[in-house]
């Protein structure tokens, strides 16, 4: 988030915070930060608040702001503090923690309302413009975010630095809400939970199953022209493969466990890269055998809070379309071109812009970090020159890095603005040190090899959800699990339409024949809910003609033609992927 | 087993046991029953007692059947037996378990041999052909097979109606030891274990990957012609769906039980049926949409002891090529046929023969299966009416059902006369039942429908053990992870090899081109012992001709060739399968 903006949406939280006080003068505030959109205050109300009192408390703001001149600064002690709010539990609890810490206690005021706060608010209090921002909603949130605590009174806003930039993020929320993947995936039935199966395990369907399958074929159609091989590994393990490879402990909450019958010790595999390493270590590599490429799409499982849990977004059981390459180091360069050939013609496909981050680690916590501090290095340079010698869009992420390597993470922006982060190459060398991965190089000698870990998608599940609001449902030719729906006018076209069905399925095309007893209007209604890209309507005019009339999804009518002609066109537009 | 032979493996045990106490009389004697390809018994020895001793024990047997008239029965109290084995705790815990039931008691004398035993001898000792047995190896065994009891010494021998049996026998062992598929898995480098992954959990290579890929690939491509779709499923699931479906309760010990961070319950899925139910019900079918049949290939998670686990046999990861058909009743028998047409051509593709065991349950322990009477009457009516149609070559197996519902399993006899179960369809009244699936039919009512499950290889990973082992891991081309290696004879003529590697590569084939420093002997014996279809040698000769010099791995030397006459042959022969 920019300075500035952030400045802002801070200080409104204080307007929200003395807006609230001046309403409900018992009301004891917790805490109100700067977020991604705006701002929020957690309050602990003695009579319950609710949407309905939004409007009330955003005049209140208004008013307030015309008054209010800045945000007066006082150094205090942490008696001074204690003594400013002596009933209220958050505050003191705040105070107390930064004053253990050693922290420099300051208070803010601005008209009436003073707050406990370390600052970070606008210089002028002109840079607040009075349209630019907005409340939101009201939620529940627990204090610090422990279930095991109170339940608290959030109340959001929305905040920008201009009324422009507002109403461009409420724009482009509303057309989100409307493209939202889990609506999208229920209309055109691509996939399903169930309550008795569980949150975060998402059921494909058959027209989903096609979406998946389809785009995995892609990423493997593009990895095999690199030279990469499938392997096939199982979804679980012994502890003794995490032990060494670190995740045992590492990654030890997000590990599901299974103790066997026989009380041994087992995890689900949460990545993929220390089972790969057992197959590159099976037998001994000659560097004329290097690089080993392995790519292997399949599920791993983490286990999030439930709370996490919501529609392909965030799912226990994530399909990866992962590859790991076991290299020597002058091979490291080839190897990232490649994969980023196949990143960027991916999404281009789909018309997706990339951004890339170098995801670095944090300087300021390496203990939190697997390996030395030359090796992040050493790896971390070569990152980066390889993105500068690309001509990328690239910043650096610092802290942003896997446990045990740093990373280019791609982040593509869709169709309504929004950045996701997709695709991601990660440059690894510390499992090859654990796991004692070399191959014999021209003196006969063991030379240590490094490991890339690459992702396309990353997670199927995620992409999809990413790719469902991208298109808003649209999928191309090549995509879409119904790719041409034929509606007869009438019950004697029926057989007609079947034969040109089965004409088209026989050329692999993905065809649904509607005989059913509705009437025409509601069928081409029903393809066009279901977002088909082709329509074929069959009539008396058409048999007479022996031509078929055509309504594309995105082109409108394209009025009759000879099924030869629309077969050209189709295959066409299948191969070109558009 | 036939009664005869079952007579003279339980007679020889006898004989066996009376043998080992002519030469060790303080031999504690444990049990000695007859099995699949001979006999054997277990023995409590003083001394130890090895491989170096059969010899001398088969040549007393040999001795003692000379003497031996018969087997003199004598019906006997619990006590008189207890008194006939004073010091013997195997034989007082067998007379005890046997008196405690309220059986008969029985003991069997020949020549001074006295033994408890329930009978099963042969009427005439001279079934017994001197030349028509032989002692096989010494192993260890718990007494009862369980680990808590005391290891005794288990001797083994084979035993057959005639010596040509035997020999028979014999030397399909010795074929069979030759093309063992984890012998031949690892010369081919097919798939591999990690001591840290551990056993039962199976690494497949990159080349092990191809063959399970094309061979899914084929199910894959009978099924979609026969209107199957896929589906995707999670690998674990709450505990509510298994509750449900029974699977908690029946199969409990076979579970791998998972409880996650927040403490809720789940499992690895160790079959796929009840996830697809979810699938189906997830909206409404008219019965305009029945059947539905969803296939997918995925893997499934035993808790195997492991013991039991070997190479690729017995796995604790299973891949199934699943399917599930969800019809109306008057839809079995068209589902049914389709089926067994894929089972049909699926295996005459590598030469199986077929033979079909129609499992039924077993009507004495009716407790172990899930269901009522007359829904298990109406199915087992159902299959063999079925079985009937087809003129297969069936027979009923009792008690081989599965614990919910009765299935047709088929069983293919391998090139050196082993069978092994494959293919398995099922017909299922029970999961109908407990998950409430119907459909609507004409009458605008629900009705409750069916469920078909059915795999056609079963497990990727036994049926790839069986298929390595029917070919000698000689694989046909379109399945061969190499199908072509191409061996230039001087390094000069590694230039025009590459070239037409890559003309090959183009056209989707599996190339090897060995530009490596070896020889060229080397390189063609290297072909030959990873069982490569093709091999082709390019020399001065060849590149002056414009030809390439081809030698087949089935048909031999083919002499001088033009590339395109060897694309079109490899061509054909890629798609005919053979």
């Amino acid at each position: 988030m920019e300075e500035k903006v952030k400045q802002i949406r801070h200080s409104l939280a204080h307007l929200l915070g003395a807006s609230v006080l001046e309403l409900w003068p018992d009301t004891k505030l917790a805490i109100g930060p700067a977020i991604d959109n705006g701002f929020y205050y957690d309050f602990d109300f003695s009579t319950p608040v609710t949407d309905k009192d939004l409007g009330k408390i955003e005049q209140k703001m208004r008013e307030l702001l015309k008054k209010w001149k800045g945000f007066e600064k006082t150094d205090v002690t942490q008696k001074e503090a204690e003594k400013t709010f002596p009933n209220n539990p958050y505050k003191l609890e705040l105070i107390k923690e930064h004053a253990d810490k050693g922290d420099k206690l300051t208070t803010y005021k601005s008209g009436d309302f003073l707050d406990f706060c370390a600052g970070g608010h606008v210089e002028d209090i002109k840079e607040i413009k009075k349209d630019a921002f907005k409340l939101d909603r009201v939620a529940g949130a627990y204090w610090r975010g422990d279930e095991k605590n109170k339940m608290l009174t959030r109340v959001y806003g929305l905040a920008f630095n201009t009324k422009e930039e507002l109403e461009a993020y409420e724009k482009q929320m509303a057309e989100a809400e409307k493209r939202d993947h889990r609506k999208i995936g229920k209309e055109l039935d691509l996939f399903t939970f169930s309550p008795l199966v569980g949150p975060g395990l998402p059921l494909w369907t058959p027209k989903g199953t096609i979406l998946r399958n389809k785009l995995n074929d892609f990423v493997w159609e593009l990895r095999k022209k690199k030279g990469y091989e499938q392997v096939t590994i199982p979804h679980m393990t012994k502890k003794e493969l995490y032990e060494i490879s670190g995740h045992w402990e590492k990654f030890a909450d997000g590990l599901f466990k299974i103790k066997t019958r026989e009380g041994k010790e087992y995890a689900l595999k949460p990545m993929n890269c220390p089972h790969h390493t057992q197959i590159f270590n099976h037998i001994q590599h000659s560097y004329r055998d290097m690089p080993q490429r392995y790519a292997e799409t399949t599920m791993v499982y983490r286990d999030e809070q439930s709370g996490e849990l919501g529609g392909l977004t965030r799912v226990l059981s994530i399909t990866q379309d992962d590859a790991h390459v076991f290299c020597r180091h002058n091979q490291i360069r080839d190897e990232f071109y490649a994969i980023w050939d196949v990143i960027d013609t991916f999404y281009k496909t789909f018309d997706f812009k990339l951004k890339v981050r170098l995801s670095f680690h944090d300087p300021k916590t390496f203990e939190k970090y697997l390996g030395t501090k030359e090796i992040w290095k050493n790896a971390e340079e070569t990152l980066e020159s390889i993105a500068k010698e690309k001509g990328a869009d690239y910043f650096i992420g610092l802290g942003e890095a896997a446990m045990y390597g740093p990373k280019i993470d791609f982040i593509a922006k869709d169709s309504i603005g929004r950045e996701h982060q997709v695709a991601t190459v990660q440059l690894d060398m510390n499992l090859p040190e654990r796991f004692d991965l070399y191959c014999i190089n021209e003196k006969n000698e063991h030379e240590r090899i490094v490991m890339l870990h690459c992702a396309i998608m990353g997670s199927i599940e995620r992409f999809s959800a990413v790719l469902i609001e991208h298109l808003s449902g649209n999928f191309p030719l090549w995509l879409a699990p119904v790719q041409i729906k034929i509606v007869p006018i009438r019950e004697n076209h029926n057989e007609h339409a079947m034969k040109i069905a089965e004409e088209l399925k026989a050329l692999d095309f993905r065809v649904n024949c509607d005989t059913g007893s509705g009437n025409m209007g509601g069928k081409v209604r029903d393809a066009k809910n279901n977002k088909i890209p082709y329509t074929i309507i069959i009539g008396d005019k058409d048999i007479e003609a022996k031509k078929i009339s055509v309504e594309s999804r995105d082109g409108g009518q394209l009025g009759q033609m000879n099924l030869k002609e629309f077969i050209e066109k189709i295959k066409k537009e299948k191969e070109s992927r558009k």
